[in-house]
């Protein structure tokens, strides 16, 4: 017995999480400067440091000394504290889980990732497919091994959701997605019989000195601290928060399409405010970064859609939008901005879509993840499948896979089976917005003032400072009640019936 | 015995090296990360990361199986490569050194330092030595101790040089100093004298956005290829290098002082040409970044000074800079910007002095330094003799310490022997200069037409390519012969009698 009293062990724990946060904090550096700074020559040395740090990380996660310190404190569960044992949980998962990948295919996997990302670059600049597809390949045959690993029981495309989102299913899913299409379908064919929004203003050019400073004001409107949140500029917007006290998010700016900064810095700014929202309590913790994905994005699409997106809000910063752009901007009013920005259109480009035909993207995307992992159809069959698909959901003809298969990050970076999460999150924000309303009346009042305190007071105490201490389910069970996708279909239906007038 | 065969422990030496190499690489990352784009309040959590990596890597190192491991090779040296040779030669001096700190005084002048600089900061912010002084005579005190435990057989001070320049001694520093002394001081008495140079030009108002341009245009000039290398902007200009694939250079820019960016631009980017220029084989090796401070700074001050302060190059890049500022240089011709950017002009800050008088500067510190280590005087006589020696050395008049003996925070960091290797630096250039022209014909010919290649593969043939497998002193020698300063003090008695038509 290596640890003679539970102090012993959790002080083991205590350390354990502080080096593994240490880690993750460094190499999250790593990675976010490889995204934003770091020349593209630099590649393949940083996938060989990250590589060895990937398998120190692993080691000392792996490590059956932790087994013993978990053993410990699971035999003396009760003398915990809530975090603690909710620490020793989710230290247990990651403990057995790893355990089940040998350590040369976690190593090789990091490995892999690393070039898959500049390579995926490369070919969606070139529009040339072939480049990418020998590393997807190898990523999915990885995942369907994980997913082995995972939980041999379940559909490997099961175990993947899982990883993302505790307990979702393919059934789930299946449910959920019919529900979206019946509810959206409908409506989107009868936006397409409607009076057409006009938003050719907002292709027209707007300088990306002044979109930077459009940026810069939303980050102020959304009350991110710059003492401990900052803005750099990426191919592909994201966030990376390494505690609370240290947040980063990047967009991309297109001179020729001003939203796409506005609403990705609106987007990223929600996953920020939940970071920067998280307890100190839970830095250096293995509960640091949120509950789960599909939380996470809740909130990223509570601020870009219900926030963002709202009349309330865009009527708060279009005068700040004519300051900058007057010229661009002179026929333009508020209503006109409002419908603008919220115009339906079936699109190529998942990250433009618009609120309400963005979860139909999604779904082109879960069908294929989970026709790759159920081996039903081969990497080399992923782009005249998505081309199908988008011509089945969406209407669209992808013209190339720049615009088509090749335009996100997500399965170069390894996630399968976390773009599920994105159709969730979406639906899990009206219900919260809801409750919201009921509890702490109409936010929408001080929205228009530029006042967005009220709806994150209410986000912070119910969902952002608990981090990862309670699981997915329970977090959004304990302030929404049962979970159910008619707030979200009957959100958009009410708000899109108006703005089309149907 | 662990190590049954020399390759056996070969392959243990090369893990451990691409180990700390990796590790170097992250954090060098954050360090980068921290000085450009972090937030301001994240310091204090990013602290607590490095601080824990930090002990990880030194744990790395002080592990007493490398004793066991470079014992096997020691006794087997004959059978290894030049490189790894070298490799057990320095990481041997690295083992050697951290074992003899005992880990309880490497700890206590780990937080004496860190209260240390934050003393400093305050002490020079309110002009009062008094504050500091307490900090510093502890940070003596260790350095007397630690050069000891470094080499007892040496004088401290010599002691504490070599850590900074392997086999620089104070009888060597004396006689250069001594040579520059006897040409600069009189040299700037006639100066003095001369009709000063205008320069009034280059604090004119010169728009930030077209300074990145021309730093960038500079970097084409420099031919540092932007695969491997990016710039950045930071509140002090840096190098890091992570390997010869991935080199950052930071600068800053004052909207008021062009020559600012313009300068530390290229002697950031000869700083960086010669990490890009090390051979692959150095990668992952712990000699890998260059053979010393010494030799690093000869690059930067090489590009900077004898190429970047050349008329031929000043003339090359004066239509470019025509173009970019047309109104603020419309009075200023190609001379006018040669004899500006070489104005002399005896100063109180290092970091702002000229070519000429930058040595002196450095002289100032070394003999400080020297009779500090050596108990000559003591912490409390070093305002007094800051400011006799300036007026001594340089003709001005210390006003106060903010501006005299607190200025630079190397003291306070610990870093007693270093400024030496500074003027080492700027003297090393014009020796390499001087064999170059002899070996490959005139460079300045290539330079006024933009071409800087035949000075380069010189520098990479002889210098760069070999990064730290010879010791500094015996590198500059195999191509220069014995160093000395009259190479220097020649080039500079000749440059400046032109300018100032002596």
């Amino acid at each position: 017995m290596k640890y003679k009293t539970t102090q012993q062990a959790l002080d083991a724990m205590q350390a354990l999480q502080e080096t593994l946060a240490a880690y993750h904090h460094v190499m999250g550096v790593t990675y976010l400067d490889a995204s934003t700074c770091a020349p593209k020559g630099s590649y393949e040395c940083r996938g060989k440091a990250m590589g060895i740090l990937s398998r120190i990380t692993y080691d000392l996660m792996a490590n059956p000394d932790n087994d013993e310190m978990l053993s410990a404190l699971e035999a003396d569960i009760d003398s915990l504290s809530q975090q603690q044992k909710r620490e020793v949980e989710v230290l247990r998962k990651n403990y057995d889980q790893l355990n089940r990948i040998p350590a040369e295919e976690y190593v090789q996997y990091s490995v892999l990732l690393n070039d898959a990302e500049a390579m995926w670059e490369k070919a969606k600049n070139q529009n040339d497919f072939e480049l990418f597809a020998p590393y997807l390949e190898k990523i999915v045959d990885f995942n369907i091994k994980f997913a082995g690993y995972y939980d041999a029981g379940k559909h490997p495309y099961d175990a993947l959701l899982n990883e993302y989102e505790e307990g979702l299913t393919m059934e789930t899913l299946d449910g959920f997605f019919g529900q979206l299409r019946s509810a959206i379908v409908p409506l989107l064919e009868r936006i397409g019989e409607a009076e057409p929004v006009d938003n050719s203003f907002l292709f027209r050019k707007y300088p990306v000195e002044k979109q930077k400073e459009f940026a810069k004001y939303l980050m102020e409107v959304l009350d991110m601290d710059p003492n401990f949140c900052a803005i750099s500029e990426s191919e592909h917007p994201f966030t990376n928060g390494f505690n609370n006290k240290d947040v980063r998010i990047t967009t991309h700016y297109y001179e020729n399409a001003p939203t796409f900064a506005m609403y990705s810095t609106i987007h990223e700014g929600g996953h920020a405010i939940y970071e920067l929202d998280i307890d100190d309590c839970y830095n250096f913790s293995t509960l640091s970064g949120g509950a789960s994905m599909g939380i996470h994005e809740s909130q990223s699409r509570f601020y870009e859609n219900l926030i963002g997106r709202s009349r309330a809000f865009t009527s708060y910063v279009f005068p700040k939008l004519k300051e900058l752009f007057p010229e661009q901007l002179a026929d333009v009013d508020e209503e006109m901005f409002y419908r603008g920005v919220n115009k339906v259109e079936p699109s190529l480009i998942r990250t433009e879509a618009d609120e309400l035909t963005y979860s139909l993207h999604i779904m082109v995307r879960y069908e294929i993840e989970k026709m790759l992992i159920s081996r039903e159809i081969s990497v080399q069959d992923v782009p005249a499948t998505w081309n199908r698909l988008y011509k089945e959901y969406l209407g669209v003809e992808v013209p190339d896979d720049t615009n088509g298969c090749l335009q996100d990050i997500h399965w170069a970076g390894g996630s399968i089976g976390y773009f599920p999460s994105y159709a969730l999150g979406s639906a899990y924000g009206p219900q919260m917005l809801a409750v919201m309303q009921k509890e702490v009346g109409d936010i929408y009042q001080d929205v228009e003032k530029g006042d967005l305190s009220k709806a994150r007071a209410w986000l912070k105490e119910n969902i952002h400072r608990h981090s990862a201490l309670y699981k997915p389910g329970e977090l959004f069970e304990r302030c929404c009640g049962k979970f159910d996708a008619k707030y979200f279909t009957d959100y958009l239906t009410k708000k899109f019936s108006e703005i089309y007038d149907l």
